[in-house]
């Protein structure tokens, strides 16, 4: 299936290039009755918006959300949601002479081996303008699993070298929203906070960039979501943060520290609470048995690369296969991270509502509270 | 959808119990005219049977891949491929005693919580006997990408902490076949197998089990396999391997390790080859660019945790919420890694082969083609 | 996506030729908790069963289905449900003078267009035999629409041009299954089915073979199942029976009665029955409003074409393009009908399945009552 | 999957009100390089505009595609294509007297039984007016297929009892599109067409309205289109056709006519025409075997509803259940057919497109076209 739709029930188109009229986001499946204004869409998309702090492209970016269709006095109507945003900030002529340049690190030569063709203004479609579409569809996704009370923030846990202290990255730890908005790079700590700061302002001085780390929390998550086998619910959300155009990893709870575990370490032992729910002492797993939740918080972590632009000189490639060097001057973040962190967060409140949905018909017993009336004694 | 599928035109669905009747795998998408009969499948099979070495179960599977459908006079058909495994050493009364427990690091808890019930017999559908359906489709996809110069090669490059030695780990780095076959673990170098061995031998004697790493290196994959935004080919690699039950982290080229460098440093210079063809002086991106593969060897690692299965007393609960205390015994794998490498192996050549085949209608002048009669001038 | 797969929530993939070792399906998606045995499916086949009277191919097939997974302990367990029948009576030897002729009327050339090669044997995969993949599937559909009273009956309204008498079609008009099943020919009218006896008999003698129309009947049907827009309910019923080989054409209620009637005429009035519920006065809707049940009896009519398999010499050509006579001796239905009234039953039967699965999601106040614990107030 | 997409490689996504600020289409996976404008669009929108004739509702729709993204530099490049078409002459007030009454023909009963609210203003989503985003899709589906030497051309062939003569319906017949568009009805024969508009005259004075039956015929189809089993032609086809909101049936070539036939008149003789090409004789199939294209003219039928909302009082209910009269004035089409026409050849296009690029992988040799390099020998 075509590459711009995410989802199975809950399930989202994203449109629009980096300079041309307008991006967007079509959500259709979104289930009637969910009480939804454009006020719950701003707020993430706020949070994406560069110029910010100096740590972000000062590039001004009016990113409003207009909220076209499938609501209709303050609730969703169950037909398609329709966002979308104008560009209005576009200046093509800073991007016309890499028309015929493959930029390291970036798309250029990979769009022209496939389509043989591109749009070379910003990136077009592989600009990180696309995921401003992810945002605002990630907002209705938060907006419906807190309708559950489930809840999902995604945070900075590393910034180059800078990580937070390994006190604070136990797989069973969850943070406070509030903490993490604290910092101007959603560290969860103040101090991890500062030091980042140093390191970012640093790198930019010598023209280059960094890269870091990003986590993901849910809270509030019912057991037994995600489909077992080729759907599991860690898969999807992998393949769900992997889509997001830096990120080279993705790890589950302990991840690629399980592989230099052994059995009786990693596993985590079940235990009864005192409201006689079942429980886990550790949560090494992430959250995430077999594939589905299992009632802990879940847990995920996404290697985010450096930016690929940078001012510094280097060696490339024509369209024509010509070598040259090239020098990326313009409005660039220094860092992906911070602007990324509510990228990360939609896209698995995106994956989450799917699931949620999904999950619902997986039990005669569930279906038989939907439709009472036709269920035969 | 649910979740037993796995691919858009390449597409596989698999069914089966570790202790039912049977298991296996319907392909549908193959296209016409690929030569394949059960010789092509059993290698892969046999790569992935238990009992070969001291470090796998000794649970004997006589799994025999019967070609049912889709293939006449030694080719493809374009119709579904139906393939069948018989179980033929289910040993059911083992099992009895966990239809009430949930085992730790196992999928018991959450198969009762999504479903309400489960097939506890030997992990039911949540066994490693699954993967067997996997391998078998596998095999044709191996098969075919094979038909176009791709080659798919996954091997183990760590166990527990034994890891292949750094320089052995470039990004950059191809093994040949033969060396990887050459170990028992499949480890492409012999000293390093050789410690991994001394290592599992020592926890095995104390009854615990160990994770690892497998990597897998894709050559010859022409540049732009892969969707841009949400099915990037990193994007459905991850999910393809995650959805294997034992994998908890995946990365790409450099992976995690990106996080701390600076984009001067990973970014990857382009130059053009002798032949004139655009090439990469270096391969911290693992062979995808913005999604799509970039013309160099494509390179991942998977995080394996340790077998869950230990003899071990562990603390748990019954499905009645109420504790207690389970040592598992009986015929498990001390590490899944060995055994794991050709499953890998077979979800990233279906990865691919589905890419492959969605990349084809990609451009007009691709499908003028293939459709020379009807294209006007 | 590949063609051997149908449905979205409740989704089965079929496989297999008409010669060679078997047929199958597997059902994905089926929700856990169903009660279900091969006693539920068997019944189904043997209505499609040929040689059960002289109106049907004397060929004997013993189609027993064998269930492979997905059921446990007489439930359903949410994983796929994988139903293999073994062809016993295979004469492959019929069929080879077929191998470089195109039957007129068959997929024969349409196959060799489009994938350069065929399974010539019987048909291969598109032979009538692959219907009883579809007859399985739809047992196990029949049997959980069955839990939540919905009921659907196909019957025979027409064999060529002997048709149930008008006042036995009107929409609105609903039948027993026993009345039907009385008929050899599925006629829920017992003079209309000997009438229909005679002229098959008189056709036989002349070597040549009849169409006719079958109709089917769905009651119990809560309002509201079918997605507005692409995936309405008589969109989706119209691809699933038109799936079905022979069928030339689909109508709901009037159908193209309705094309010469007028708004005042058409349009059925809506009123309150006596418990209070909306009701219709009329039917000519048949059942459907807007793509959605409507919850009046939904009737639908299928035009069977007749067997294009008939004894007397036909003008056709060669693979190789030249021009030849053919006679199609061998053992043939002289008229499908009849036959394909459970495959008619079955494909409703599938669609409704999954609507009824993908309905159950379309609000926030069904999903509430699902997962209540985690619902805020 | 939610209902408002539409296609597996060629695919659309439409979303939208009749009285929301904006309707429109999302187009992914059309292939790059097609020559592309707005110029290719807005002659669909106007062929479906009202106000054109007497025959079609005065209302004025100043239907105007903008197109903002997936072009650049006058080709399309591989990435979503979004049309927005913004709503001008919304009244508003003229519906809210219909918020709590369900008009019968219409899908205010069934939206409120599915979701439990709905948008009741013009009938919100289920208004006439969400077709017009197929026909912008529709518009770009028929330029790709006329790169192919593909025609689509829909036309009248009844108005209420009023049909195309006999002869000018025989299955093999096919007109030019000036022919159809000289009739204000789009009838291909000017005597039908000033008797059919006589008949419509008389039902307008009479406040009533009328159906009638659209004709699709499709030239230049290669032979293979279609996916055999579940996605045949035909079976892809009646669906798209009857997601359209007022069609009621859908028929191939003979059509319901094939139920009283007999094998031998039914079955089309295959010939070689003089330039060594497999033809048949006659069409009776409609131009599809076992579900494929088989070189003929592809001929389609659907059967169109007289328009539900008339001036002439209808008995009918509130949403409380209470019974009430209704006369809906205001300003509707006293026939749908003339504006549907173009909706019909639009979803035809849009089904050929899909299946265009899903054929395009049948086959070995057709992949080594596309992947020369990569072949072995």
């Amino acid at each position: 299936m075509p590459g711009s739709s995410f989802g199975t029930l809950f399930r989202i188109t994203t449109w629009g290039e980096s300079h041309g009229p307008a991006l967007g986001v079509v959500i259709d499946g979104c289930p009637a009755g969910l009480p939804l204004s454009e006020q719950d869409i701003q707020p993430y998309m706020n949070r994406r918006k560069p110029g910010q702090t100096r740590y972000t492209t000062p590039r001004k970016e009016n990113d409003t959300a207009e909220l076209l269709s499938g609501v209709f006095e303050g609730y969703t109507t169950g037909t398609p949601i329709s966002i979308l945003v104008r560009n209005t900030n576009q200046q093509s002529k800073d991007y016309s002479h890499l028309a015929s340049v493959y930029r390291p690190g970036h798309a250029d030569y990979t769009f022209d081996a496939k389509y043989g063709r591109r749009d070379y203004r910003g990136g077009g479609r592989s600009s990180g303008r696309e995921t401003l579409a992810r945002v605002a569809a990630g907002a209705v996704a938060a907006k419906l699993l807190s309708s559950f009370g489930i809840d999902v923030l995604a945070y900075t846990s590393a910034i180059g070298p800078v990580s937070l202290p390994d006190s604070l990255q136990a797989e069973s730890r969850v943070f406070k929203r509030s903490l993490v908005m604290a910092s101007p790079l959603y560290f969860p700590d103040s101090a991890a906070s500062e030091r980042a700061e140093a390191y970012l302002s640093e790198q930019m001085s010598t023209q280059d960039s960094v890269g870091g780390i990003i986590t993901c929390q849910v809270t509030g998550l019912p057991a037994g979501l995600g489909e077992p086998v080729f759907d599991k619910l860690d898969a999807c959300l992998a393949r769900a943060v992997l889509s997001i155009g830096a990120v080279k990893g993705v790890e589950f709870g302990s991840g690629f520290s399980a592989a230099s575990m052994t059995g009786s370490v990693h596993n985590d032992a079940f235990y009864q609470t005192e409201e006689g729910k079942p429980a886990k002492r550790t949560n090494h797993a992430g959250g995430v048995l077999g594939g589905m939740s299992d009632g802990s918080a879940l847990l995920l972590r996404a290697a985010i690369k450096p930016t690929p632009s940078i001012a510094r000189p280097q060696q490339t490639i024509r369209s024509d296969g010509s070598e040259t060097e090239l020098s990326i001057h313009g409005r660039h973040d220094p860092v992906i991270v911070p602007r990324a962190v509510v990228v990360v967060e939609s896209m698995v409140a995106l994956t989450l509502a799917d699931l949620l949905l999904q999950n619902a018909v997986a039990r005669m017993d569930w279906l038989q509270k939907i439709y009472p009336e036709n269920t035969n004694p």
